[in-house]
């Protein structure tokens, strides 16, 4: 079904990404909320519906009921507002609903924000919080003693059986987004290592180590989506989006190495756009895992299946090579509060595209992917952006 | 902004509400999903996009991620499919976001679903997951000790005061809507009871006693929305839905005796459906205690600011009366899984609309209202139905 109009995206607001022990949850997405108002320069008022994207906001923090929480402290009442789940890609469905709102012509101008605080419980509460994105059920994987890091080890084990990708490769992934994250005044972890170092990181789950995962972190990041008509000529623009799902439980897939929910909401969104992987420029990448951006990039067919691991190891997907990925530090070194991470990358890809990325400016920057996963890939979101609309504009 | 086209529900499909302790939440789920796709004719393949409310499945169970965890339980892969929370108007948020995707023309058919369970919790823990849906801040409502029935005692107990309003009245709601659901197959809580049980139950938070408070439940409903044109000319239609908001916390709204959103939420309602309070021949509302079934009317516009106690004890609301309310039985008898209950009102609305409400039939029928509330009245969806289009088909 073909949408009416193109959308932009008017502003960009974001926290710094860390462990705030004096912040609660509603302190960041203001925040970040008001940034984004500020860098679109409308008020309050303006914003016809709210979009917030949250994960386990109520487990973390007791808070349950968090969209009208937050937006009337942003100052906007009466409005339509809501809460949007779908574990680590809360805020890209969030993000993707308020796009095709837009699109189709429901508002002219809406927000949408990513927030979670997670610090506030220890580790292993937090843990067994971000298991509720896998299988609880009776019988199911967690029931079964699997955590995040010990599922997305079997996904890395078997990538290195199907394709011979190496525990190296793994560790390039980490010292790359190291890397990047040095030059991003807003990362979590802003520590330069080395590829010994990343080999020989405390053990997580074999073969996935210290390095190889993502971090725990509080923050907020929030977008102010409008008609492109009303915005100015230079606004970054939304040239597709698309949501897909899957299977929640990894033992219900066909296949570890591949994610179909990736897959799909990729071709979508390059269909929406009227691009394919080679117009990409550059990607902000879920690496909730090392493993993950490996098998993304082959998921999005920047590579092709099998050769990611060679392709970060080679550089290709360094600052300096063909198709940077994760320029910002990624969920690696930037930090992963997982519901802001969504809308998060979006800002990322979206100050890129400006050319007001700082340290982090790419040289490339005029199409930018942000790819954002859920659980062991049952819900993704793809977003593609650039300066001008190059979109067919239809919802496949 | 002008929607494109009306909107029809194709389905209906609801499990029994109740305690169910050999039940998990996605049996549930997955019953009402596979009855609303029953109902409506058509396969999980049909169905574009998944919309799940669900208030606090990740407390009450742990599982989180519930939508694809339900959706590709029910045959549906690779669609958009997004979990929306609104407290206790969770899944009237997930309808009105559905019927504005497809009333825009994203989508031509979409499942909307609503679960909760609730029973596998002891009482205290579910009174505290419960009060996520109000202020846990610090120096917060419920830092202070309040709980929702707590809360809700101060509304009526201000209602008395600001207009007469008396126990007696708050006790005809509970009398009538446990009368309705004497007639409800699928009710929690069928047991008639007199004005005098109701006026000296058990005291739960003055002057509220248990008469007074709806039910902790297991239950699940599900909707088939779809493109008018690709419905029968006999399905009903959405004429008119709404969503709103206000401030969380009840020491932060200017008067408690009536709720902002919910009256935003009506008056956009009746505008896009282009009727009034008036055309209405009968209404579900979300009376979480009897208090809020008064207050609804009101805000509403069934009744006079002030009437809507009196109203009640007169019978104008009965099976019988002027404008019948819950005749299904209410949250108060029905039984109210949160997450469930918007959705749960719309297939009590339309079963009503298609004359197929059994022994719960009234005699006017034409056009049905449900209104869904979250927490103290922060969220509020309105939804109109009726077997022909008479909408303006704007969102206001």
């Amino acid at each position: 079904m073909a949408l009416r109009r193109t959308v932009s995206v008017a502003g960009i607001g974001k926290t710094k990404f860390g462990a705030f022990a004096d912040r609660d949850l509603r302190s960041l997405a203001v925040e970040a909320g008001n940034k984004a108002l500020a860098d679109s320069g409308i008020g309050p008022d303006d914003i016809q519906a709210f979009y917030l994207g949250n994960f386990a906001g109520p487990e973390f923090t007791t808070q349950n009921h968090l969209a009208p929480y937050i937006s009337t402290a942003l100052g906007m009442t009466g409005i339509p507002s809501t809460r949007f789940e779908a574990a680590c890609a809360s805020s890209g469905a969030a993000f993707f609903h308020a796009f095709l709102a837009v699109a189709a012509g429901i508002y002219d101008t809406v927000m949408v924000l990513g927030v979670e605080k997670m610090t506030c419980q220890p580790v292993p509460r937090v843990t067994e919080i971000l298991c509720g994105a896998g299988d609880c059920g009776a019988g199911g994987e967690m029931a079964a003693g699997s955590t995040f890091p010990s599922l997305f080890a079997m996904i890395a084990r078997r990538h290195m059986h199907e394709y011979g990708t190496l525990r190296e490769h793994l560790a390039a992934v980490a010292v790359k987004n190291h890397a990047n994250g040095f030059l991003n005044p807003d990362a979590q972890l802003r520590k330069l290592i080395t590829l010994e170092q990343a080999l020989n990181g405390r053990p997580i789950a074999d073969p996935l180590n210290l390095y190889d995962c993502s971090l725990v972190s509080d923050g907020a990041a929030a977008v102010v989506l409008r008609a492109s008509d009303l915005c100015g000529p230079d606004a970054v623009q939304v040239l597709g989006a698309a949501q897909a799902s899957d299977y929640v439980a990894l033992d219900q897939k066909r296949t570890i190495t591949t994610f179909p929910a990736v897959q799909e909401a990729a071709f979508r969104a390059y269909s929406m756009a009227g691009v394919g992987p080679g117009d990409i420029d550059f990607a902000e990448i879920h690496d909730c895992f090392t493993i993950a951006e490996i098998v993304a990039t082959e998921d999005l067919g920047f590579v092709e299946p099998g050769r990611g691991g060679f392709a970060v190891f080679d550089g290709e997907t360094s600052r300096d090579g063909r198709l940077p990925v994760n320029a910002s530090g990624g969920l690696k070194s930037k930090g992963h509060p997982v519901g802001a991470t969504g809308v998060a990358q979006v800002c990322d890809v979206v100050r890129q595209i400006r050319g007001t990325a700082g340290d982090m400016q790419l040289a490339k920057h005029g199409i930018g992917l942000a790819q954002n996963l859920g659980g062991s890939g049952a819900s993704c979101v793809v977003t593609i952006l650039g300066q001008s609309g190059r979109g067919e504009g239809r919802v496949l």
